[in-house]
C-alpha cells in the first residue's frame, strides 16, 4: 500500500517533492492544489490530479499527507495550522525566532484533527539542527559553527534587485576557507561575522546606470552586507542566465569538544552539504519525512513533530530486520 | 534527581565513560564492576563504590543504567543479555556479523527483565550507521562510501604483534585522499579496496630479528594486509612510547546522489570525525544514548534498541522549549 501524497503548492520546492516521491517506490503523488489556475498547471506525472487550492478540504481522507511547499513569510503560517486541521502535513517553515509559535499554532490544530504535522524540516532547520542536536549531547564541552554555501541567498538576492538600476541580482555566500580550517583543526576560534563568510553578487544593471553607486549602495546595506567583505560584478543578461541560473547550497557545521580527564583530547565532528539544488534536497529530506510521520499517523500519534521527535528508522523504507542486517 | 549510572569493566572505554559522565550534570557515577581485584582499583571519580563484578545484582534497584565495556569477541555477547535481566544496559558491540543474534538475546533478556537494553551503540557502529541510514532515506538515488582513518587499528596492530620476531606494533588505517576527493566530487567512483586505504605499520622488532622476513610477513598477511599498499618503518620502544602512544581514529561517511526530472542534480552529504582517542569518543556517544534509555525506561519502555530507535531530542539534557529556541 503506497502512502498517498499531495502537493499544496507548485514552485521549486513542490516540484522538488515531486521528483523526489518518484524514488521512492512506497510513495505515490495524487494531488497537486495550487492558487493558480489548474487548467494552466501542467505536472510531470502522469495521472496526478492537478486541483484549486481552494478545493483541498474535497480530499479528507484520501490522502496520507499534504507536503506544504508555500513560503514562510506569510503562507506558511496560516497553511500549516488549517491543513492540520484535516491532514497530516509536513512543511518546511524556516524563519527560527517564529519556531516556537508556529509550532504552537499547528500543535493545537493537529491536535484537534487528530493529526500529525511536522514543521521546518530540510537541511536548514533541519539536517543542520539535528546534526548541532547531536554533537552538541555528544560533546557538551565543545563549541560549534556553521558555515554556509558556497551558495545562492534568495534573500541577499532580492535585497540587490530592489536597488533601483539593477534589474537581475544573483548573491553568493561563500564561508572563508582559513576559518573553516581552523575549526576543523579543533582550534575553536573567536571569529567574528566577516571572518566566517564573504558575499559576492553578480549583477545585471539597467542601461546607463551609475555602476558605482550601485556598488556602493549593495556594499553598505546594514544587516545584509555592511558586516561582510562583499565583491561585486557587473555581468550582462546573458552571463546571468548561462552561469547563474542554478540554485546551489550547502555548508557544514562542525563542533569541536575535548574529553579526558585533563580535557587533553579534542574531537571534530563535521556534517557537511554540497548541492547543486537547494529545493530539491530539502525536498528530498521532506519525502523521507513524510514517510516518518507517515507511520506515526498510524501509530495513532497527533500533534506538532520536529526533526527532534522522529526515531531514525522511521525515516526508511527498510525493515528492522534489514536496518540490523546491512545499516548498523 | 541525576541518572545513577554503574559502569561494568573499567578499561579505556570504562575510563572514557568516568570522564564523559564528569561532563554532564545530570547524571552520576553510582559504582564501577570489575572482574579484577576492587581493593586494587582506583577511580577517578571521589565516592565512587568500585565493586567486585560478581556482586553487581546487590544493586538491582539502586542504578538507573549500565554501560557495559567489555570486548565484543567474548564478553558483551554474555554481559549484555546477563545483566539486562536486571538493569537498563548499553554496550558497543561492534561485530557487524552477529548483530542481529545479539539483538535478539538481549531483546528476550531486556524484555523479561522489563528493562531497556541498547547494543552497539558509539561510532562506528553507531553514529556512522545513523549517517548511512540518514542520507539513503534522504538521497535514494546515490552511493555510500566509508573511508576509515587516519587511526589506529586494534585488529590490525595485534595482528602483527603475534608475528615472530616483533615485540610491538602500532597499525594505522589511512584513506586514500585521491578516492577521498572523487567521492566528495560527487563522481560515484568504482573502488578496489586498495584504491580506498594504505596501511602504515610501526614495529619494534626483537635484536637481531630478520627485519626484511617481518615486513615480508605482514606485507602479505592475507585478510589483514594483502589487498593493501602497505608501509612498514622500524622504530625503537622509546619512539613507539614518545610518538604512538595515543588511539586517534576518525572517518568519513559520504553519500553522494542525484535528483531532478532527468537526475541532473548531484548533492553530497559527508559526516567525518576526526578523533584524538578512539574509546573516549565511543564513549561520549554512550553516555548520550544513556540518557536516552533512562527516558525510554521511565516511559515503561522495554526490550533491546539500536540508535536508529531513538528520538534525537531523548539524547539532549534540553527540554523541548529549548531545543525548539535554541537548535531548531
Amino acid at each position: 500500500m503506497q502512502i498517498k501524497i499531495g502537493i499544496y503548492g507548485y514552485g521549486n520546492l513542490g516540484k522538488g517533492v515531486e521528483n523526489a516521491i518518484r524514488q521512492n517506490q512506497d510513495m505515490k503523488l495524487e494531488a497537486v492544489f495550487t492558487r493558480r489556475d489548474p487548467s494552466a498547471l501542467h505536472v510531470l506525472t502522469p495521472g496526478v490530479a492537478v486541483c484549486a487550492a481552494s478545493d483541498v478540504e474535497k480530499y479528507i481522507g484520501k490522502l496520507d499527507i499534504i507536503v506544504i511547499c508555500g513560503g514562510s513569510a506569510t503562507d506558511l503560517p496560516v497553511q500549516t495550522p488549517a491543513l492540520a486541521e484535516h491532514f497530516s502535513v509536513i512543511d518546511s517553515f524556516d524563519t527560527h525566532a517564529r519556531i516556537p509559535e508556529h509550532f504552537a499554532n499547528v500543535d493545537a490544530a493537529a491536535k484537534r484533527g487528530k493529526n500529525v504535522a511536522m514543521i521546518s524540516v530540510g537541511w536548514a532547520p533541519g539536517m543542520f539542527s539535528l546534526n548541532r542536536l547531536l554533537a552538541e549531547a555528544i560533546l557538551p564541552n565543545g563549541k560549534d559553527y556553521t558555515f554556509w554555501g558556497k551558495g545562492v541567498s534568495q534573500g541577499h538576492s532580492d535585497a540587490v534587485r530592489r536597488i533601483p538600476g539593477v534589474l537581475d541580482a544573483r548573491q553568493y555566500t561563500i564561508p572563508v576557507q582559513s576559518a573553516v580550517d581552523a575549526v576543523r583543526a579543533g582550534e575553536c576560534p573567536t571569529l567574528s561575522v566577516r571572518e566566517k563568510h564573504t558575499r559576492e553578487c553578480f549583477v545585471v544593471a539597467e542601461d546607463g546606470a551609475d555602476l558605482a553607486r550601485i556598488e556602493k549602495e549593495i556594499k553598505e546595506m546594514p544587516n545584509y552586507f555592511a558586516d561582510y567583505d562583499t565583491t561585486v560584478h557587473f555581468i550582462t543578461a546573458e552571463e546571468m542566465k548561462r552561469d547563474h541560473s542554478g540554485i546551489p547550497h550547502g555548508g557544514s557545521v562542525i563542533r569541536s569538544g575535548k574529553t579526558g580527564a585533563f580535557c587533553e583530547n579534542t574531537h571534530v565532528i563535521e556534517y557537511s552539504l554540497k548541492l547543486d539544488s537547494n529545493p530539491e534536497f530539502t525536498a528530498s529530506v521532506i519525502v523521507a519525512y513524510a514517510r516518518a510521520i507517515h507511520r506515526l499517523a498510524q501509530e495513532g500519534q497527533s500533534g506538532c513533530k520536529t526533526i527532534f521527535d522522529v526515531p531514525p528508522a522511521y525515516l526508511s523504507p527498510k525493515t528492522t530486520e534489514e536496518l540490523l542486517h546491512t545499516l548498523l
